[in-house]
């Protein structure tokens, strides 16, 4: 099978100008078949207090008013999504930005909950492949921000990680996946030394951790996805700091952590 | 030859939620293929003064600070571009967004005024027509914000109407282009009279109606790129309003005023 590579990249890294620009040169330097995704960070919170529009969080999500999804779709599907694009060009990378209403790539629902309303948050129900696999097959890099739509007329913001995981999953009857998570650490972490990285970790040992509660608890949404995503048929999942993703995906064994079934 | 339209539809209209709505109901049931671009509206100068960014105009155009830019990257790349993707694709017109970074679509030169500093303005100076004509072929129909790139990693503002002739131009050595700009007029006017439309123009009856100052001043620069889409090779150019997009190119005599050379 041909090999594909997915790779989200948070929103710290994105907040900080000069760890993009080198995140974007190991991109750019990474050669074949390639997906990138992207998170939000803080700009969008700070438009929106420019804009005086109140950001409410809850258990660590944003709750999407409106206004707020006005605000989102500017600075994710806008300002973020095309600085990425116009430096990846810039480095000779052919890249494309999409949300999951271009091409109707990626099809959210509205999600319900139960005691919050989390306000215009889209839960994916289905990604549409072939044109993703249009564009790679026409030697396109999609760059994908973290927004869906239902397929009425509404956008929705979705997390990136889950985008990551979702189209990962979606790609791997196709594809052999490595999907990397970029992020500011060097891996998962055994403690709070930052250089604690666990090289390999697998299933039962993630378990174990989590009961201690030694993984963040920020961490957990994203493993308990990346392990669903290996268990679905993804080749190889790996989360790694955003200056060292070429290290992570051509070198062997890659530096950060890999995650592993068994 | 293969038919294909070009239509550009105006800031005046994304501005009004309701002839927005109307516009994308027309656009979605044309069939075949076809581009849109659009243009930006006032969103982008309300957001400005709310962030506190003053809005400099200069003979009518923007003057496009570093600070501007991001806005309209916003405003223009995110919120309006995506409203009109997911607006389509809910109408079941396979829309996909675009930037000319995207792709690598259309490559700008900033502008360098002799006694103006435009700021962020790019003029285009490449239109690579393969990634669009793949789009094309793929069946989908792409939505063009006002926005090129440098091909260095700066975006750069540049207006509608332009995008739109030059886009035409280029593409007129694959396909029989009619170019239709949709305002809210009901085509060119003999007169203040919003009726009095002039069903066909030559060139030079508008060369007689622009020394007699007759064609309002903001339609000059619209109309001089026209008439040399036209001459370039693009087969029509018709200028219509935004609710009669269907009238102008699916009847005969369409509504509006049609371009001619002679």
């Amino acid at each position: 099978m041909e090999q594909l590579l997915i790779i989200k990249i948070g929103g710290n890294v994105i907040d900080q100008p000069e760890a993009l620009e080198n995140f974007l040169n190991e991109y750019a330097g990474i050669a074949g078949k390639k997906i990138l995704i992207h998170g939000g960070g803080k700009i969008a919170t700070d438009i929106s207090r420019a804009l005086g529009i109140e950001t409410q969080m809850v258990d660590g999500r944003r709750i999407t008013s409106r206004e707020t999804l006005k605000v989102v779709t500017m600075v994710y599907g806008g300002l973020i999504n095309k600085t990425i694009v116009s430096g990846l060009q810039a480095r000779g990378c052919h890249a494309l930005g999409l949300t999951g209403a271009d091409a109707n790539c990626m099809v959210a629902k509205k999600r319900s909950g139960k005691n919050i309303d989390y306000g215009f948050v889209g839960d994916i129900e289905q990604v549409n492949v072939n044109p993703v696999k249009q564009f790679l097959n026409a030697g396109l890099a999609p760059v994908f921000a973290p927004l869906t739509h239902d397929g009425k007329g509404t956008l929705l913001n979705t997390n990136a990680d889950t985008i990551a995981a979702t189209l990962a999953t979606a790609l791997c009857v196709t594809y052999e996946i490595r999907l990397v998570y970029c992020f500011d650490k060097k891996g998962v972490l055994a403690s709070t030394d930052e250089d604690s990285v666990i090289p390999r970790l697998t299933l039962a040992q993630y378990r174990h951790l989590k009961e201690e509660g030694i993984v963040s608890k920020g961490m957990l949404p994203k493993l308990d996805e990346a392990f669903a995503a290996l268990q679905a048929g993804v080749a190889a999942v790996i989360l790694c700091h955003a200056s060292q993703l070429q290290l992570a995906v051509q070198h062997h064994p890659p530096v950060g952590t890999t995650l592993s079934l068994q």
